[in-house]
């Protein structure tokens, strides 16, 4: 397996246990004995592990799933460390993600995760505007 | 210097090179050969250096100055990699920024830059809310 495959497995992971609100799945893709952080939609970072897995747990607490997917993943490297640029389609508003793993022993880790909103063109804006132009 | 204060500085390079909209200053704060993006407050990636540089362009050539300041920058370090979180104070906007340095043989170059929007408890909500709790 590439290292490519490896980090867009490890990727795939997280949205799978954000998906099935899965904690355990969840705590097992961040790094355990690293620096990690968190900047949700809307909020300021959250440091440490401690505040990341909390803000994870009121997230997929009250959930049973999420209705989360990722498209388009595209990953840069830096040496041990890899960030993937994705879209995240989240009860039907688009986000842009990042995602910075690094590699452990215990392979492709998450170290930091930032989603904002994407402004998205409406339908009824993309009709109009090709008729004007 | 340490490796944080060297993180840092470039950090207020940057901003300083976005708030005097100084484009020869924002070009040599990013990594000239490796690989580079950015995601701007409400749109897509945007990858490699064309696209970034063209995107700071378009952002800076319409300014002579932005109002932007960066306050309670936070490092951590991966390695030759280091993430900068940090909340933006741009025109009266708040957002948290991310930003990935990689050490290289010319210092810390940015790598990364993504920001979004935070929801700013208002003043008259946080009046309502210390009179209802």
């Amino acid at each position: 397996m590439t290292d490519s495959d490896a980090v867009l497995r490890a990727n795939e992971t997280f949205y799978a246990a954000f998906a099935a609100a899965d904690m355990a799945m969840m705590t097992a893709v961040w790094a355990s004995d690293l620096p990690v952080a968190v900047t949700h939609p809307g909020t300021r970072p959250l440091i440490g592990r401690d505040e990341v897995l909390q803000s994870w747990r009121d997230i997929l607490e009250s959930a049973s799933a999420v209705d989360i997917i990722c498209t388009d993943p595209q990953v840069q490297f830096h040496g041990d460390v890899a960030v993937v640029l994705c879209q995240e389609h989240l009860n039907g508003y688009r986000l842009s993600a990042s995602n910075t793993y690094r590699l452990t022993g215990d392979g492709w880790r998450l170290v930091f995760h930032q989603a904002g909103p994407v402004a998205v063109e409406t339908p009824s804006a993309a009709a109009s505007s090709s008729v004007v132009h």
